[in-house]
């Protein structure tokens, strides 16, 4: 089949068939499509856009572009979490053991923070000697052997959809909602999972930042990971405001670590919700629970007796890392640091913060990466004290900023206070779980 | 100004200023725009289209891309003609030297068959010892000594053209009126002109399929070459047959040298009429006739007296081409080749010939090319001798071809025959030209 042909007939608003669909994914895999073939017809796609029996299809031939994980000698129901990424989003470092430790396999495979948004493998690499870079057979043995593990993607899984997105991000063909369920389900699928969970944010900080663009992208992916044979569901959670009590790799590390320990920080109340909220679905579709309030006990009894954090200090150990940070957290703050809090200038409530903002102020400190060759201070970060509806007065702290040096406080706190919309309205709280999907 | 964000102003529909479109074609030209970057926006560029003046800047940005000829030193008006393309049409051969012969400089640069269609550099490379590859400064003498000469693009001239033309036939990009226009005139724009007349084809053997896209496709052309300074004029001519007596590069020109030499062949009367028409355009244009009616006046004379027929001898014998087929016109058919009629199968009326398929039956037998590296056996081709509405016998000839062997005549014989549709009905005859543009 001629590229030539299959472009053509996405360019003209046809529905392409699975034949077409595979011969495109298996030119992007063998090199046989030049990548200004596939930019092209990626354009076309984005313009004419993909009805779900074409997104089924792209996502399946992209997933099976490269291997898929047999957890078959795994008896356990393997499930997964998959977040679309926000300022603060930690959840992973919390619900990987919680789950784990109720006898559910979490074989979890994560990304580099990029642009205002973290990184899971970024933070976990704050943990000293914590090794993200797992072979495809020792990220098998340690889910097995511990009950999940924590990866970056290999080269062997769905190198389709790596080529294919590098092409995006070069071509302003990012931001269209067929292809990004393809990109996350390809992924996510080659986990060999049995059931997923997708934390879909919206609001300021989010890359899908109305409700409307959420949900419609919640419902397509649900609909593709049913239509793959995985039980899947969908949380539409609030992004309108860091989530948590810290930004920044090591400090968020530290605040899961103190809520591993049952032992949670002021402003962690969210996460620990929210986190709760996607590891109850995970027990439900997991057969481990018959109602997500059933769910919610018994995760909260898994804290409680320290069986979750077993299950992290077993799996830092298993990777490599200094399993002392459970027994101290504080090991994870670096005491090198400049610690200064961001004073308010005027009177009033939080009407709004500029989340994005707040990622950027912390990643032009080194926190995150503009570009994706960017190193990452682990260090550097900030602990948001006032959240949206929190009434201030001129003098009183913000937030607190963990940096370097001088220089880097004045630029980032500039950029932190300038985030911060204070005025006279006090405003009804967004609801954290806006919806829930499939 | 970053590729990413140019693209993306067209995939969302906004119009391309002249600083964006500068920026794309500059970056096609010195390299900093990737390949993929290139196609990406040609296909948001074919899906959302082009305005009229982003289809003058983007036809601006490309003729100043390369090297821009300057004729200041030629005192004459220059003028010069472009075809879309069809089966047996060979115009170039006959107005270029009749347009010289009256005092009007012809600088004309010219394209290779693909497909269905001829070229000029194809036909005239059957004279022996022609040749097509004139520096620009033997073109400029040439033109400046014998009034006209032929020769292909240099890489000097239009280079972003070049580029982005081998992306859009990869990337089934080709058929967007706004590309074809802004590709074919930068290119003839180069020539530095003062004036042009475009021949744009309708009919099943023309790209431009509907008469009313030839006239789109006119309008859009005359438009961008006024814009740019240009006195421009379009005919929409009919190409639902072959054009005049031979199909075929020798053949073609040796119909050619005899219209010359004021001894037409049989069949030769449209392309005779349809070369004087845009001829006389040329000339009106230029200021050498006040009307159409006085030019064709001119023109004729310049044929009864001999006169064309010296500047094609002069221009062949500078372009080191064998003159003596001015005199001995039947040197330019193969001695060597299998000469046979194609009869027809039944009794009617030719109801309507499938042109593209007489072009590509004779293409398959070598004489023209499926892909551009192909050769190309000059001698091969075909007289058409049953034009739309003709009466015929079974058993009658409906043409003749010229070819190496017997299965070629096979081959070419039945794709023949089967292009004709022999019917009931006395159809009427198509007019030759359909209609003047500007």
């Amino acid at each position: 089949m001629r590229p030539q042909s299959i472009i053509a007939a996405k360019r003209d608003g046809k529905i392409l068939n699975r034949e077409q669909i595979d011969s495109f994914i298996e030119g992007v895999t063998d090199g046989s499509w030049a990548d200004y073939q596939i930019s092209a017809l990626i354009m076309a796609m984005f313009l004419n856009e993909l009805n779900s029996d074409e997104q089924a299809h792209i996502t399946q031939a992209m997933l099976h572009s490269g291997e898929v994980l047999d957890f078959s000698s795994i008896e356990k129901p393997k499930s997964d979490k998959h977040s679309t990424g926000g300022v603060g989003d930690k959840t992973s470092l919390i619900i990987a053991p919680l789950v784990a430790a109720c006898d559910v396999a979490v074989p979890m495979v994560s990304g580099r923070g990029l642009g205002h948004t973290g990184g899971t493998l970024d933070k976990l690499e704050s943990i000293p000697g914590y090794n993200v870079n797992l072979s495809t057979d020792e990220f098998k043995r340690i889910v097995s052997e511990c009950g999940y593990a924590m990866s970056g993607q290999t080269a062997d899984i769905a190198p389709a959809d790596k080529k294919i997105y590098a092409l995006r991000d070069a071509t302003a063909t990012v931001p269209t909602i067929p292809l990004i369920v393809a990109s996350i389900m390809s992924k996510k699928l080659a986990e060999g999972l049995d059931s997923l969970v997708l934390d879909v944010k919206t609001g300021n900080g989010a890359f899908m930042e109305s409700l409307e663009d959420a949900t419609r992208l919640a419902k397509a992916m649900v609909e593709t990971g049913e239509s793959c044979g995985v039980k899947t569901k969908a949380l539409i959670t609030d992004m309108s405001q860091p989530l948590g009590a810290y930004v920044g790799n090591a400090l968020e590390v530290y605040e899961c670590v103190k809520i591993l320990r049952n032992d949670p920080l002021e402003h962690s109340e969210p996460l620990v919700q929210l986190s709760l909220e996607l590891a109850a679905r995970m027990l439900e579709m997991s057969g481990r629970a018959e109602t997500v309030v059933e769910a919610m006990g018994i995760l909260k009894s898994k804290i409680e007796d320290g069986s979750a954090l077993d299950k992290f200090r077993l799996n830092t150990e298993m990777q490599g890392g200094d399993a002392a940070v459970c027994d101290t957290p504080e090991k994870l703050i670096d005491e090198s640091l400049l610690v200064r809090e961001v004073l308010a200038e005027n009177d009033g409530f939080v009407e709004s913060i500029d989340t994005k903002g707040v990622g950027f102020a912390i990643c032009d400190i080194g926190g995150g990466r503009v570009k994706a060759e960017d190193d990452v201070d682990p260090a550097v970060g900030y602990a948001s004290l006032a959240s949206i509806g929190t009434e201030i007065r001129e003098g009183d702290p913000i937030g607190v900023l963990y940096c370097r040096n001088e220089s880097q406080f004045e630029a980032a706190g500039e950029a932190l206070l300038s985030s911060y919309k204070i005025g006279n309205s006090t405003l009804k709280m967004e609801a954290l779980i806006k919806d829930v999907v499939g």
